[in-house]
Protein backbone atom coordinates (compact mmCIF):
# COMPACT_ATOMS: atom_id res chain seq x y z
CA UNK A 1 0.00 0.00 0.00
CA UNK A 2 1.32 3.45 -1.29
CA UNK A 3 0.89 5.13 2.69
CA UNK A 4 2.96 2.00 4.43
CA UNK A 5 6.10 2.85 6.19
CA UNK A 6 8.30 0.65 7.69
CA UNK A 7 5.91 0.16 10.54
CA UNK A 8 6.61 -1.53 13.52
CA UNK A 9 4.04 -3.81 15.45
CA UNK A 10 1.74 -1.68 17.51
CA UNK A 11 3.49 1.14 16.78
CA UNK A 12 2.47 5.07 15.90
CA UNK A 13 4.53 6.19 12.98
CA UNK A 14 4.07 9.46 11.93
CA UNK A 15 3.39 10.10 8.32
CA UNK A 16 2.84 14.00 8.31
CA UNK A 17 1.84 16.84 10.11
CA UNK A 18 0.09 20.17 9.20
CA UNK A 19 -0.54 23.22 10.63
CA UNK A 20 -2.88 26.34 10.18
CA UNK A 21 -3.17 29.59 12.58
CA UNK A 22 -6.20 31.75 12.78
CA UNK A 23 -5.87 35.52 13.96
CA UNK A 24 -8.97 37.21 14.82
CA UNK A 25 -9.69 40.68 16.13
CA UNK A 26 -12.71 41.96 17.83
CA UNK A 27 -16.10 40.83 19.05
CA UNK A 28 -17.42 37.08 17.55
CA UNK A 29 -20.58 39.48 16.02
CA UNK A 30 -18.62 42.00 14.69
CA UNK A 31 -14.81 40.87 14.10
CA UNK A 32 -12.92 38.78 12.13
CA UNK A 33 -10.87 36.22 11.11
CA UNK A 34 -7.82 35.48 9.24
CA UNK A 35 -6.02 31.90 8.04
CA UNK A 36 -2.27 32.22 8.10
CA UNK A 37 1.18 30.18 8.74
CA UNK A 38 -0.43 27.44 7.35
CA UNK A 39 2.18 24.47 6.48
CA UNK A 40 1.61 25.17 2.81
CA UNK A 41 0.76 28.59 2.64
CA UNK A 42 -2.29 27.93 0.20
CA UNK A 43 -4.93 28.84 2.59
CA UNK A 44 -3.05 31.83 3.96
CA UNK A 45 -4.82 35.03 4.45
CA UNK A 46 -8.56 33.90 3.58
CA UNK A 47 -10.63 35.62 5.77
CA UNK A 48 -13.64 33.96 8.38
CA UNK A 49 -16.41 35.61 9.88
CA UNK A 50 -19.20 34.83 11.80
CA UNK A 51 -21.43 36.50 9.57
CA UNK A 52 -20.57 34.42 6.63
CA UNK A 53 -19.97 31.52 8.57
CA UNK A 54 -23.91 30.93 9.74
CA UNK A 55 -25.38 33.51 7.10
CA UNK A 56 -24.38 33.91 3.61
CA UNK A 57 -20.67 33.05 2.57
CA UNK A 58 -20.27 35.93 0.97
CA UNK A 59 -16.76 35.28 -0.60
CA UNK A 60 -15.32 33.49 2.44
CA UNK A 61 -14.73 30.31 4.14
CA UNK A 62 -15.96 29.21 7.05
CA UNK A 63 -14.65 26.35 9.33
CA UNK A 64 -17.69 23.74 7.90
CA UNK A 65 -16.58 24.75 4.36
CA UNK A 66 -13.19 23.95 5.35
CA UNK A 67 -13.95 20.63 7.01
CA UNK A 68 -15.83 19.89 4.03
CA UNK A 69 -12.55 20.54 1.68
CA UNK A 70 -10.87 18.31 4.12
CA UNK A 71 -13.52 15.25 3.46
CA UNK A 72 -13.76 15.71 0.25
CA UNK A 73 -10.30 15.56 -0.77
CA UNK A 74 -9.63 12.80 1.53
CA UNK A 75 -12.25 10.94 0.64
CA UNK A 76 -11.31 11.16 -2.90
CA UNK A 77 -7.62 9.63 -2.59
CA UNK A 78 -8.74 6.68 -0.61
CA UNK A 79 -11.05 6.03 -3.22
CA UNK A 80 -8.48 6.45 -6.17
CA UNK A 81 -6.07 3.93 -4.04
CA UNK A 82 -8.93 1.58 -3.64
CA UNK A 83 -9.93 1.45 -6.58
CA UNK A 84 -6.23 1.14 -8.04
CA UNK A 85 -6.23 -2.02 -5.94
CA UNK A 86 -9.40 -3.50 -7.94
CA UNK A 87 -7.66 -2.62 -11.45
CA UNK A 88 -9.97 0.14 -11.86
CA UNK A 89 -8.57 2.90 -13.25
CA UNK A 90 -11.83 5.79 -13.77
CA UNK A 91 -11.19 8.63 -15.60
CA UNK A 92 -12.83 11.26 -12.96
CA UNK A 93 -13.87 10.61 -9.92
CA UNK A 94 -15.72 13.38 -8.16
CA UNK A 95 -16.28 13.79 -4.17
CA UNK A 96 -19.22 16.35 -2.89
CA UNK A 97 -19.11 16.31 1.08
CA UNK A 98 -21.38 19.11 2.60
CA UNK A 99 -20.99 19.69 6.04
CA UNK A 100 -23.99 20.88 8.32
CA UNK A 101 -23.84 22.92 11.72
CA UNK A 102 -27.01 22.49 13.85
CA UNK A 103 -28.34 23.95 16.62
CA UNK A 104 -29.17 20.95 19.30
CA UNK A 105 -30.41 21.91 22.53
CA UNK A 106 -29.13 24.89 22.13
CA UNK A 107 -25.36 23.92 21.54
CA UNK A 108 -24.25 24.84 17.90
CA UNK A 109 -22.74 21.64 16.62
CA UNK A 110 -21.34 20.01 13.59
CA UNK A 111 -24.38 17.15 13.11
CA UNK A 112 -23.21 15.84 9.33
CA UNK A 113 -21.17 15.05 6.74
CA UNK A 114 -22.94 13.88 3.99
CA UNK A 115 -20.84 12.51 0.93
CA UNK A 116 -21.83 11.89 -2.65
CA UNK A 117 -19.53 10.05 -4.89
CA UNK A 118 -19.36 10.38 -8.75
CA UNK A 119 -17.34 7.91 -11.11
CA UNK A 120 -17.51 6.75 -14.62
CA UNK A 121 -15.87 3.09 -13.99
CA UNK A 122 -15.48 0.72 -16.90
CA UNK A 123 -15.48 -3.06 -15.58
CA UNK A 124 -17.49 -2.24 -12.53
CA UNK A 125 -21.67 -2.37 -11.80
CA UNK A 126 -23.17 -0.18 -9.76
CA UNK A 127 -23.42 -2.89 -6.70
CA UNK A 128 -19.40 -3.59 -7.01
CA UNK A 129 -19.12 0.39 -7.25
CA UNK A 130 -20.90 0.95 -4.25
CA UNK A 131 -18.65 -1.59 -2.14
CA UNK A 132 -15.40 -0.13 -3.26
CA UNK A 133 -16.48 3.20 -2.04
CA UNK A 134 -17.74 1.65 1.32
CA UNK A 135 -14.26 0.20 1.77
CA UNK A 136 -13.17 3.78 0.73
CA UNK A 137 -15.39 5.31 3.33
CA UNK A 138 -13.88 2.67 5.82
CA UNK A 139 -10.17 3.65 4.72
CA UNK A 140 -10.91 7.34 4.91
CA UNK A 141 -8.97 8.78 7.77
CA UNK A 142 -11.20 12.11 7.61
CA UNK A 143 -13.87 9.93 8.24
CA UNK A 144 -12.57 8.23 11.47
CA UNK A 145 -11.58 11.81 12.50
CA UNK A 146 -14.88 13.00 11.97
CA UNK A 147 -16.79 10.51 14.65
CA UNK A 148 -18.48 13.29 16.57
CA UNK A 149 -21.04 13.10 13.46
CA UNK A 150 -23.34 10.95 11.25
CA UNK A 151 -21.10 10.65 7.46
CA UNK A 152 -23.75 9.31 4.82
CA UNK A 153 -22.60 8.05 1.78
CA UNK A 154 -23.70 8.32 -1.89
CA UNK A 155 -22.65 6.69 -4.93
CA UNK A 156 -23.86 6.98 -8.64
CA UNK A 157 -21.90 5.06 -11.39
CA UNK A 158 -21.81 7.75 -14.46
CA UNK A 159 -21.47 6.23 -18.32
CA UNK A 160 -17.98 6.11 -18.69
CA UNK B 1 -26.06 34.06 22.64
CA UNK B 2 -25.17 34.89 19.38
CA UNK B 3 -25.84 31.94 17.81
CA UNK B 4 -29.03 31.23 19.62
CA UNK B 5 -32.00 30.87 17.06
CA UNK B 6 -35.50 30.20 17.93
CA UNK B 7 -35.15 26.81 18.79
CA UNK B 8 -37.71 24.26 19.79
CA UNK B 9 -36.77 22.36 23.23
CA UNK B 10 -34.69 19.40 21.77
CA UNK B 11 -35.06 20.02 18.64
CA UNK B 12 -32.17 20.66 15.99
CA UNK B 13 -32.27 23.68 13.61
CA UNK B 14 -30.35 23.94 11.14
CA UNK B 15 -28.00 27.11 10.84
CA UNK B 16 -25.80 26.64 7.94
CA UNK B 17 -24.26 23.93 5.36
CA UNK B 18 -21.56 24.23 3.55
CA UNK B 19 -20.10 22.21 0.18
CA UNK B 20 -16.82 21.28 -1.18
CA UNK B 21 -16.12 18.59 -4.52
CA UNK B 22 -13.04 17.64 -4.84
CA UNK B 23 -12.66 16.25 -8.73
CA UNK B 24 -9.88 13.49 -8.68
CA UNK B 25 -8.30 12.66 -11.98
CA UNK B 26 -5.65 9.33 -11.89
CA UNK B 27 -4.06 7.29 -9.23
CA UNK B 28 -3.41 7.93 -5.85
CA UNK B 29 0.60 8.30 -6.43
CA UNK B 30 0.76 9.96 -9.66
CA UNK B 31 -2.86 11.58 -9.77
CA UNK B 32 -4.02 14.84 -8.13
CA UNK B 33 -7.30 16.59 -7.20
CA UNK B 34 -9.02 19.74 -7.59
CA UNK B 35 -10.96 21.63 -5.25
CA UNK B 36 -14.33 22.96 -6.54
CA UNK B 37 -18.05 23.83 -6.19
CA UNK B 38 -17.21 25.48 -2.93
CA UNK B 39 -20.06 27.11 -0.94
CA UNK B 40 -17.80 30.40 -0.68
CA UNK B 41 -15.77 30.05 -3.98
CA UNK B 42 -12.78 30.90 -1.56
CA UNK B 43 -11.13 27.30 -1.60
CA UNK B 44 -11.84 26.58 -5.24
CA UNK B 45 -9.03 25.72 -7.49
CA UNK B 46 -6.70 24.49 -4.97
CA UNK B 47 -5.14 21.75 -5.96
CA UNK B 48 -4.24 18.72 -3.65
CA UNK B 49 -1.70 15.45 -3.71
CA UNK B 50 -0.98 12.28 -2.57
CA UNK B 51 2.92 13.68 -1.97
CA UNK B 52 2.14 17.27 -1.09
CA UNK B 53 0.25 15.51 1.85
CA UNK B 54 2.65 13.34 3.20
CA UNK B 55 5.96 14.63 1.76
CA UNK B 56 6.40 18.51 1.39
CA UNK B 57 3.47 20.81 0.86
CA UNK B 58 5.10 22.54 -1.94
CA UNK B 59 2.25 25.16 -1.79
CA UNK B 60 -0.17 22.72 -2.22
CA UNK B 61 -3.22 22.20 0.96
CA UNK B 62 -4.17 18.78 2.33
CA UNK B 63 -6.67 16.86 4.19
CA UNK B 64 -4.74 17.35 7.49
CA UNK B 65 -4.22 21.21 6.36
CA UNK B 66 -7.88 22.01 5.47
CA UNK B 67 -9.03 20.40 8.81
CA UNK B 68 -6.04 22.38 11.13
CA UNK B 69 -7.91 25.47 9.24
CA UNK B 70 -11.40 24.44 10.24
CA UNK B 71 -10.21 23.71 14.11
CA UNK B 72 -8.56 26.77 14.33
CA UNK B 73 -10.44 29.04 13.10
CA UNK B 74 -13.76 27.57 14.83
CA UNK B 75 -11.64 27.61 17.70
CA UNK B 76 -11.21 31.51 17.56
CA UNK B 77 -14.80 32.18 16.92
CA UNK B 78 -15.52 30.14 20.11
CA UNK B 79 -13.16 32.08 22.08
CA UNK B 80 -13.91 35.30 20.90
CA UNK B 81 -17.75 34.38 22.04
CA UNK B 82 -16.09 33.12 25.68
CA UNK B 83 -14.12 35.94 26.33
CA UNK B 84 -16.69 38.69 25.53
CA UNK B 85 -19.61 36.90 27.75
CA UNK B 86 -16.90 37.56 30.64
CA UNK B 87 -16.32 41.21 29.61
CA UNK B 88 -12.98 40.60 28.23
CA UNK B 89 -11.87 42.41 25.06
CA UNK B 90 -8.34 41.40 23.70
CA UNK B 91 -6.73 43.66 20.98
CA UNK B 92 -5.82 40.08 19.36
CA UNK B 93 -6.34 36.34 19.57
CA UNK B 94 -4.51 33.81 17.91
CA UNK B 95 -5.26 30.19 17.51
CA UNK B 96 -2.83 27.40 15.99
CA UNK B 97 -4.28 23.91 15.09
CA UNK B 98 -1.52 21.37 14.13
CA UNK B 99 -2.96 17.85 12.57
CA UNK B 100 -1.46 14.79 12.88
CA UNK B 101 -2.06 12.02 10.48
CA UNK B 102 -0.09 8.97 11.52
CA UNK B 103 0.07 5.18 10.66
CA UNK B 104 -1.79 3.12 13.72
CA UNK B 105 -1.47 -0.64 13.07
CA UNK B 106 -0.68 -0.14 9.48
CA UNK B 107 -3.87 2.07 8.80
CA UNK B 108 -3.78 6.17 8.38
CA UNK B 109 -5.32 7.61 11.34
CA UNK B 110 -5.50 11.30 12.15
CA UNK B 111 -4.50 10.71 15.70
CA UNK B 112 -4.52 14.12 17.05
CA UNK B 113 -5.10 18.20 16.78
CA UNK B 114 -2.85 20.24 18.89
CA UNK B 115 -4.42 23.88 19.54
CA UNK B 116 -2.25 26.76 21.00
CA UNK B 117 -3.92 29.73 21.95
CA UNK B 118 -1.62 33.39 22.28
CA UNK B 119 -3.83 36.17 23.79
CA UNK B 120 -2.80 39.66 25.17
CA UNK B 121 -5.76 39.87 27.48
CA UNK B 122 -6.30 42.80 30.12
CA UNK B 123 -8.01 41.70 33.23
CA UNK B 124 -7.80 38.23 33.51
CA UNK B 125 -4.37 35.76 35.13
CA UNK B 126 -3.50 32.84 33.37
CA UNK B 127 -5.36 31.01 35.30
CA UNK B 128 -8.68 32.66 34.36
CA UNK B 129 -7.69 32.83 31.14
CA UNK B 130 -7.29 28.85 30.89
CA UNK B 131 -10.58 28.51 32.38
CA UNK B 132 -12.26 30.91 29.38
CA UNK B 133 -10.28 28.74 26.49
CA UNK B 134 -11.31 25.21 28.23
CA UNK B 135 -15.00 26.96 28.24
CA UNK B 136 -14.29 27.68 24.15
CA UNK B 137 -12.80 23.91 23.59
CA UNK B 138 -15.70 22.55 24.74
CA UNK B 139 -18.45 24.54 22.97
CA UNK B 140 -16.42 24.62 19.78
CA UNK B 141 -18.01 22.76 17.09
CA UNK B 142 -14.65 21.67 15.60
CA UNK B 143 -13.83 20.05 18.71
CA UNK B 144 -16.28 18.08 19.38
CA UNK B 145 -16.61 16.84 15.67
CA UNK B 146 -12.75 15.28 16.06
CA UNK B 147 -14.23 12.89 17.98
CA UNK B 148 -12.02 9.88 16.63
CA UNK B 149 -8.80 12.51 17.52
CA UNK B 150 -6.78 13.36 20.64
CA UNK B 151 -7.37 17.10 21.06
CA UNK B 152 -4.61 19.08 23.51
CA UNK B 153 -5.06 22.59 24.56
CA UNK B 154 -2.15 24.75 25.26
CA UNK B 155 -2.98 28.78 26.46
CA UNK B 156 -0.55 30.93 26.81
CA UNK B 157 -1.29 35.18 28.07
CA UNK B 158 0.48 37.54 26.08
CA UNK B 159 1.86 40.99 27.94
CA UNK B 160 -1.04 43.43 26.45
Amino acid sequence: MLYKLVAMDGKTMTIAARRMQTTWEGTLASGAGQLGGGSSGALDGLDVTWAARTEQPNGKTSPEELAAAAHSSCFSMALALRLGEHKVHPQRLSVQAEVSLDEVDGVPTITRSDIKVRAAVSGLDQQSFERVVDEAAALCPVSRLFAGADITVEAELEQD
